[in-house]
């Protein structure tokens, strides 16, 4: 379907591009109508206006069967009546032209650029991607691949609107980190958890890296929200804005809940930085595991609501907790053997917490009668190995063999008979 | 072993006095040969400064290696030595008549109200509980067993000696909450979250409650630190205080750990409030795991040195996020089916976190169809059906259906042939 450029046909795109029109996110039968028919046939099926063939309609029953489709999901010309409401709408040639204009365009999964993790979404993938990477006069088809996310090297990082201080410190901090290890940062666009990512990402960037990705619930064409357009500007510099809405689209809520899954799928791992108790970077996260991502939540407060959703995800799902970049090097590397993820922050293997965890005191690394006999020993003054042997609890030739080794350590000295410990070392746990 | 009273034979009594005294805490083969051959009979060997039959050595040995001691540690000859280097601070019955006169006594596992939970300790659990229940008149062994830990209702709660004030925050109104709901509060007496805890309990305490529980490391008869002497002395008014080691014992480094298997072991579950990286307060949590008790850990800011132990916890253990005295009921009556265990502060089904959490709004509960008109509805302003069907990719039977249905629910208002939004109810998440 591509050719040697690695591009798509261009009848092919224009196809895409209108179904993306016509066809809502979500609606499950549309993808898969594509996907039998091909993006062409799908278009002209739905512009006749006649009914499919019962070939056609049987060809696509099965496919949406087998992907777990319902009996309702499942009817054809039910949806071709759906579709066929927006046709008025398709000016698709023009709609890529003028996109292209202000540096933008249309990936499709004939493309050989398309990101090929969106096939976790199943049913559930989206018909085409409209990008945005530059204002300028550069072609935007040749700069989009470099900046999409590689399957391994990308995280999402979200969270409420509604953040407090700590939770945008904790988004940046990470984002810069991650960013500065050559991760690029997946999130929405919108105030908030997921302002103060973008910016980490762009703060944390390498000289030629592509750390920001936004992906927007409505068009690419108008940025939203209009609070954020500078920062929304400045990922088209570094990065690129990515919406599986057609240019003109609004933002609605269930396009905001329908993005979340296309953040979740992009990313190799989703970390929820701060979320109230209901919050759609919730559903960003069960999206992530729903397709088998890992998802990772930072804790905060038990008194803030805005860690209120964190805590919720760390009780009740399988999300792990996330102190900083590290941790989430940690959570997506542990995930898949990924040969382009870039070496952890620190060793991967994290230290385990061991069963005698305790304070690093001077008797760490002592045997068990060493250490008695060290801490039989007067804090302040000194004693005999007769009263020591009797305050440890051991005979006096282990005393005195304890002693000696206790002296090769520095940590007891003798004075005439008398025996003390070195320093001022009262170690309590 | 014990007579219809409930209360053991007193020269069992007194030879497990004798033995604390001359066994260390963590000396595994003590237990087991008082065990195997008997207190009065164990004492009288140690006492007799001759070394065990090769009958005993047998019975004892097997025992010890049925347990999973060491050779090195099964050597009883050696272990005979060691215990009798401290035969000298023996005086028994002066000890425990002394101790009386301060409203204390000695706990023997032959006595009725031993707290059998210890047994899960096995090979490790304490030769004898001293304790301290008043300062008055009153008989301590009458007092006692009511104000023993019952295996259910009751809760470690401890932490760090460097808390913040968050951390003491949330010990002393989890502990209150706990309290005033009839558990007890199990700690170990110390600075920072210990103490918290245990003001939490004797302030939020029933008044027929025991609600609070010291385990001290050292003597019971000198309360460490001394700083917390009032609080101790407050803790004999409305619970109990306990130690392994007999009156007069130092706590050492050594047995703060030790001491801390029997709070895990005393109590139904382990919540860890504040810790550092390291901290013998996690020491507390893995011994609760290592014999099967439930732990919870409370997050904290993700730059709060005093968190860090918690997160450690619940990034590498099974130990479950806390973030209030609910989660605490929940932690330890999932684990048993404890019939005293008394009716938790919520539902104990905890609402599950769905797939699709998200702000509650106006369309929480409309169908698939209905939202979708809803939300292809101008905000602010009113359109018409035709233009709704375009907007939402809906035929027009759909979207006049929906718009009678929303209607109904007045989510949707009409004017003459225009339709809009009741009030504002712009819903994103």
């Amino acid at each position: 379907m591509c050719d040697t450029s690695g591009w798509a046909a261009t009848s092919t795109r224009h196809a895409r591009a209108g179904l993306s029109r016509l066809i809502e996110p979500g609606d499950l039968l549309g993808p898969l109508t594509v996907e039998v028919l091909g993006a062409e046939q799908t278009l002209e099926l739905i512009a006749s206006g006649t009914g499919p063939t019962p070939q056609e309609q049987q060809r696509v029953g099965e496919a949406a069967e087998a992907s777990g489709l319902t009996a309702r999901q499942r009817r054809l010309p039910a949806a071709l009546q759906r579709w066929r409401t927006r046709l008025p709408q398709i000016r698709d040639t023009q709609m890529l032209r003028s996109l292209y204009r202000c540096g933008g365009g249309l990936l499709i999964p004939e493309d050989a650029a398309w990101p090929r993790q969106l096939n976790d979404l199943g049913p559930a993938q989206p018909l085409a991607l409209w990008f945005r990477v530059a204002a300028g006069d550069s072609d935007p088809y040749s700069l989009a691949p470099a900046r999409l996310p590689q399957a391994g090297r990308s995280v999402a990082v979200v969270g409420s609107r509604e953040m407090t201080d700590y939770g945008g410190k904790v988004a940046w901090e990470t984002a810069r980190e991650l960013a500065a290890h050559g991760v690029s940062i997946i999130s929405g666009g919108a105030y908030g958890i997921d302002a103060a990512a973008h910016r980490g990402s762009l703060d944390g960037a390498q000289e030629d890296g592509w750390p920001a990705l936004a992906v927007l619930a409505g068009g690419v064409d108008r940025f939203y929200p209009a609070g954020n357009d500078r920062l929304l500007h400045a990922i088209l510099d570094r990065g690129i804005i990515l919406s599986e809405m057609p240019p003109g689209s609004a933002p609605t809520r269930h396009r905001f809940l329908q993005r979340n899954r296309l953040i979740a799928a992009l990313a190799a791992g989703t970390v929820v930085v701060e979320a109230r108790w209901r919050s759609g970077a919730l559903s960003t996260a069960h999206h992530a595991m729903d397709i088998g991502r890992p998802v990772g939540a930072v804790p905060g407060s038990v008194y803030s609501a805005s860690s209120a959703g964190c805590h919720r995800l760390l009780r009740h799902t399988p999300a792990q907790l996330i102190t900083d970049a590290a941790d989430i090097m940690e959570l997506v590397a542990a995930d898949g053997a990924d040969p382009g993820w870039p070496p952890g922050l620190r060793p991967a293997a994290s230290a385990a917490v061991t069963g005698d965890a305790e304070s690093r005191s001077a008797t760490d690394g002592l045997g068990e009668v060493d250490r008695r006999i060290f801490e039989a020993l007067p804090v302040r003054s000194t004693t005999t190995p007769s009263r020591l042997s009797e305050a440890a609890g051991l005979p006096m030739p282990q005393v005195l063999g304890g002693l000696t080794r206790l002296e090769r350590k520095r940590l007891v000295h003798r004075t005439g008979g008398r025996w003390g410990r070195t320093g001022h070392q009262l170690g309590r746990t």
